[in-house]
């Protein structure tokens, strides 16, 4: 029985991420809390504040995938054009939702009151419902599958967890790791081998250079974790005959 | 007089940055490299070890830019495709590059020499030149605009080094910046105001949250120095007359 698998596409909104000058901390956040959901990031885009790029990106990501999540560019500047661009994608106006108002207007009051720049905070897509954002007062905003977060990560992990539990994912893919203090290229052989036995895993091998010395992680996934135990043993038993010292759990 | 524009896209290719199990310092790296050669970083993309999916993506952004660049999967394992996805992106076919499998021999002479697995990393693209690695042994390469370079991130900066001034670019884009520790929905019209009068730069708004308190940064960019210098007095005057303290420089 072959199970539905779910998956995401992340689009992340900034010229601060195009231009270095900001790492960003968003993909590898959203991919972790994905991950728990039993929902797979099949593919991030980063692109500038331009509506025409936004769109772009959003339109294909939302069709080709069970979610869309975007990050960035939903605050009170005249850089912040996510709401008018996930509009435009999906062809409906921006309104100022009513919650969304009274949230900011209760937010603000102890700090001089609403304006018309923290009143954009309140601009969603028509019909859409609002995420909650317990760090500050602008709410995240979800219409259909699309999913309107902050850039902040802090705030975005806010919303996130309001977001748990909430949307319908499949079996999550779990993943062992081992490690070994040998070149990958010196085990690629019984890398290749161990996966084509095991149809339903899959191996990455991800090298590093620490100390000195470089290595390797192998990482295992499946989202069966008897598939998972029998692969791993397999590549362990593989490395062991070969003579490799390795440590499970990785290095 | 309007300036050429030179513009480059990144495709990071890994299931482990999807996963969330590993951080990409890529994009950043990659990111403020090409500033300093004055050419702008307009999109990335993140895709799983898929040979359709960086097809795809190689295609959009090799075509819609000047140059692309790829991050990862040019290794010896299995899970490493780049190359194929490339070839096939491209129509050509993946021969072994004759320098490539010389640089790897002896680069592995005296570390057992070399293996099928090895000579994985001399294939290229038919046609393609190499990028030197003075870190590891398997060079980076280059075919026509595109640019494949290691996963692993001070093989990508050496790479990086040796393409150093061999791109041509334009006018690199500067940027200053002016900190403050206020709301940015408090400043949002001042920045809206001085963006309008100074079409030749645009300012980035770039709230954060420290040490228990809310602030901004600013900044201002352009690729003429004297509109960049005009725009960021025009926004200290804006903050200093609504009566903000401001750090130029930023926070």
């Amino acid at each position: 029985m072959s199970e539905r698998i779910y998956t995401a596409g992340l689009v992340v909104i900034g010229d601060e991420i195009l231009s270095g000058r900001t790492h960003d901390k968003n993909i590898a956040q959203v991919a972790s809390w994905l991950q728990v959901q039993g929902i797979r990031l099949a593919e991030v885009r980063v692109v500038p504040d331009v509506i025409e790029r936004i769109v772009e990106a959003v339109n294909a990501l939302r069709e080709a995938n069970d979610y869309l999540f975007t990050t960035g560019g939903i605050g009170p500047t005249h850089d912040d054009i996510t709401v008018d661009a996930v509009a435009e994608a999906l062809g409906v106006d921006v309104i100022v939702h009513p919650t969304a108002r009274e949230i900011l207007e209760n937010y603000y009051a102890d700090k001089g009151g609403i304006t018309d720049a923290r009143l954009r905070m309140a601009r969603v897509p028509k019909g859409a419902e609002l995420i909650a954002n317990r760090m500050s007062g602008a709410p995240g905003i979800k219409i259909g599958n699309v999913h309107l977060m902050a850039g902040v990560p802090h705030i975005t992990a806010g919303m996130l967890d309001a977001l748990t539990g909430t949307l319908q994912g499949g079996k999550p893919l779990i993943a062992e790791t081992v490690g070994c203090w040998t070149p990958e290229s010196e085990v690629a052989d019984i890398l290749r081998q161990v996966e084509q036995t095991h149809a339903s895993c899959q191996i990455g091998s991800y090298p590093f250079f620490r100390e000195g010395r470089v290595g390797a992680n192998f990482v295992v996934r499946s989202t069966d974790r008897g598939e998972l135990k029998s692969c791993v043993d397999s590549l362990c038993d593989g490395l062991a005959s070969a003579g490799f010292d390795f440590t499970p759990g990785g290095i």
